[in-house]
């Protein structure tokens, strides 16, 4: 039984974070950390935890907060935990850090991107990006763990093997994805009002949303050389959920069984991730709620390009799932422990 | 460890049972029993239980199929088990039924709001209704459950400690209620596409909707003597929830104490009910994906009135929910296994 | 041709003045006033009148702007038209105040309700009530009009005919009302965030919303006695709508075509209000983007108690909508200019 | 005053026909056609209409009709016009077709494409395709009009101009579009349930979807050579709107100027096409209700391509809209005539 903490407890991660090691047998949550509401009942804010959560948020000094437990979850805004994270921090608890602060590695890059200034660029080196599928060895033996972005974790690993196995052409990769609204938190801006969001689609970051670099940084290691795509994000209403369809055209020779082949390499064995099987296509409704990464794809032989396609749930394995995936890696647990939850339909 | 069977597995309420079974440790689900799907891969319908779930529907012979298991879950639309059970079949399983075959006691209170004619009207007296909270003794003796509808489930819980009490007049008790589209069931009809239903509200049933009658029996029994409600039902554009507001006139002296201390004494220590603090208003979201019922009521002195509100989640604790509550009754499992999941938010 | 400005122009109902008056014949928008948008264009807030409207919002002192128009529309929050509100101000414009201001007779009961002190309530008795179907005559007189609310405007005319032909017992009327969520506004809430109301329902402003007192005065003077209602609205998750449900006990000896022969009587001949089939129940979207109210009815046999329904879109009928009509009345125009559009479905 | 007669009145796109024309000036609606409702009040369906439409649907002989009225609009599945189409009934009346039958040249890519034998082949060539701000000088001259897809018509507009000027590599457009769920139909299917829609987001017809070969072959005409694209559609849980981004290698040295004057050349003097003003991005909720074409574009410098984006209201520019100005084109009508509404937020 490990203790943790969680800062930024009362965003929608923060509490998904909650919500699921509330049914994980190794962790005990010891505290709730938020500004914004410190001295509030935690359940008063989120009230799906009445009579389940008894306790008020905090925001004490977080060094001591760092000696009750083993590991803190940061669900916080960019630039946070860069600011605070120290060494010394770093022995007294693992880091499972779910902005943006230590997934790219080059600093200059994250710099331009974000438009901020890294606080403790000399410990981005020491962070493992989590993507539990492809860095599982690595996230094993971190004390500061990246979790990777939602529509991140759902572009790279529905190109991954493709991209790895090189059957196609890298630089034709071109990814337009979905999100539900809860992947824009739980500020107060009119841009998500009900009334703004409900009955609408639209592109939004279009040629400078912020995972870009992430995606391309993770799938040119896959590629082994440097690849650069367009990602255009948009939100669409609904709560929950991203669906990632990506297109590229294919290398000369590769067939649909090649592609299979290659998912299934790559695939076969991880619990979280399920093939469709043929011709069939994801959709978000069939993960929500789950740790699962939906991927399906079909080969366009008149164009000659594949239309790959990935479907998860952006508060789970999108954000709070895979964090808790990364810290039952970090801490040696069964590695699906508090992740078994069953798509909820409807 | 039993065997459970389920005929209509895939209605919604159906496959909700099965996502709760497949959480569950004292049972094994043997077989899904659909006549419109049967030979069909059930996670090809229920893509959410891909990978989870490999057994194709089927519509074999009942009395075979009960021999295999300890309890069959029905549900089916009204008049199918009255017109299939027999007091052999009763004897090789114990049938707990989501219709409303076995709901009311008097046949011909049925047959009249039903359009219906009951089939097997000697077992009614047999069947007990599963109301979890309050005939919890009468359940554990069972082969027979009569689930409760999601309505009813509802709305006799929030006014059920007033009426028992004495508090209010019941012959004032108004009860107004709104539903998610998912209790319309999974039938292809125009009324329930989402072009007709998405952005709008409407009432309907009223004056004549199927779950009066089985509410005024039930607070009937709980008044002493025999009442009369309206119930106003309305459909709102989402797939979970229900939302009963209920008005009554105030017995003379009547405090908001007396009323605190009525919910208190009768719920107190229930697990599944939780009692909103002064002046908190239930939401569905907050319940939404677990067996839980929150009630709070407000006391209008200028009117002498209490406004009751209960919130459920009409396929978990109005449907699936309740039905494996009383599973876990009528066979004396802890009455939470396979309910623990906590509400998802948002 | 009258000009027209606009005092809270970027809130929703504002928008929506603006939208109705762009298809007006007999107006020309002079200005549109927001303090919080002043200097910003129009049509960069409100995209969907992108190269309609080129005029940017202004926040120019309102004794000189009032100089310039025949007619101001206050789409402003509670207080303010009372706080800058003059005989003189009067004398250069009718002035339709869509806030709460001057809708309230009593200002005691205003200032209870709203929490608020009045501070013009020597101008309360100039006003009179919009409610065109009810008030036609009083309008076309007058130079401040207090704009009906949204509920109330629902509540009053579904229920007004019964209680003015003595048809029920006033003393036992119940509404529950169900609203969009634009009927909240634009403001910058958390509580309105897309994800905090989706797939939700719930009451709120339980035995104490501020359109209570309004729906008492008015249906009191239609009693001609002082009545107290129980009024719940209840917040469900689409943009616009009222539906309004309310129950009484009939009368002795009324029947279903008293009541009929009621309504026929009062709005046969109006064409804003379509009184439904037997039994039909009247649906929000089936008035959506016009200034329809919908109306049906049930007798309960059983219980003697009368159901009745009414649906309009919010922020026509129940801010806009009404607030042009009142216009085209005060203005002597055709009464249902620029009020023409058929309802929009889906 | 011409007279116009419509077949398929009932489903969701002829709604928005009898919609549009019950407010054009020159237009009276004959007669509501539907095989399914026949003899039943087109206003029992489509209550919208309730008091404002007062006839039956019929299906009578389609000769006869045409003989009554100036226009026939075909809001029917595919192949129905097809096999009813003679050069005597093109004699009687001018026809818009809202289905695909006459939009494709090639009858052999029509067959392949839609798995339909086409009845009426040798008619195909007397068809104009009614992309209106393209083909306007063809469209005034036809008695028979192929009324674009909603998807093609979003689709084509987006990226006509660059195409025609040469400004993309046309072999590497890429299309995604999201499609509200009122495109798929008011058909009784499971798969269009509100509880199987609401909540989620899928690609589906990934490479085979039907509007393919009309996007191409329009393409292709603006290219001078023929060309194929990915087009992936998909589904989102809102009524109305289309939404296409689409994607293209801009050709050496081609600047965000040119691009903007391609535009500017093309649609400068359109009125129902709204360029964006620089990083502006479309919505579709900004364009619901109403006959516009929202277009924006950006152009990424580091991976030398453009993206595309435009919106559209599928039922009004998408289908109903179009078919009421090619009407216009067609007779001589102001083209705006019935097609003034604003665009309703939210």
């Amino acid at each position: 039984m490990i203790k943790a903490g969680i800062i930024g407890a009362t965003g929608y991660a923060g509490n998904e974070i909650v919500r699921l090691l509330l049914g994980h047998k190794e962790v005990e949550i010891k505290w709730l950390y938020s500004k914004s509401f410190a001295g509030q009942d935690y359940a008063s804010i989120y009230r799906n935890l009445f009579k389940i959560v008894d306790s008020p948020c905090i925001a004490d000094d977080i060094s001591s907060l760092a000696d009750e437990v083993d590991v803190i979850f940061t669900a916080t805004p960019q630039g946070f935990l860069a600011s605070v994270l120290t060494d010394e921090l770093l022995a007294k608890a693992k880091f499972i850090d779910l902005s943006a602060d230590y997934r790219i590695k080059d600093v200059a890059t994250y710099e331009k991107w974000y438009k901020l200034e890294h606080k403790s660029p000399e410990l981005i080196k020491k962070a493992v990006y989590g993507l539990c599928e492809i860095n599982r060895k690595d996230i094993a033996g971190t004390r500061l763990l990246a979790n990777p972005g939602c529509f991140t974790t759902c572009s790279i690993l529905t190109a991954y093997p493709l991209v790895k196995e090189g059957l196609i052409d890298a630089d034709t990769l071109i990814i337009n994805a979905l999100s539900g609204v809860s992947g824009a938190g739980r500020g107060a801006k009119v841009a998500n009002l009900f009334c703004e969001v409900n009955e609408s689609a639209k592109a939004y970051g279009v040629t400078n949303h912020r995972h870009t670099p992430e995606i391309e940084e993770q799938l040119s290691y896959a590629n082994g050389s440097p690849i650069m795509i367009n990602f255009t994000p948009h939100l669409v209403p609904m709560n929950r959920g991203i669906f990632a369809t990506e297109t590229a055209t294919l290398k000369s020779g590769v067939t649909a069984e090649d592609i299979k082949a290659a998912y299934e390499k790559h695939y076969g064995n991880e619990q979280f991730i399920r093939l469709m099987k043929d011709d069939q296509v994801p959709e978000t409704r069939f993960v929500e709620g789950s740790n699962f990464v939906d991927i399906g794809f079909k080969v366009d032989e008149r164009t000659n390009r594949v239309v790959m396609m990935g479907a998860i749930d952006n508060l789970v394995k999108g954000a709070a799932g895979q964090a808790v995936q990364n810290m039952n890696i970090m801490f040696g647990f069964d590695e699906a422990e508090g992740l078994r939850a069953i798509p909820m339909v409807p």
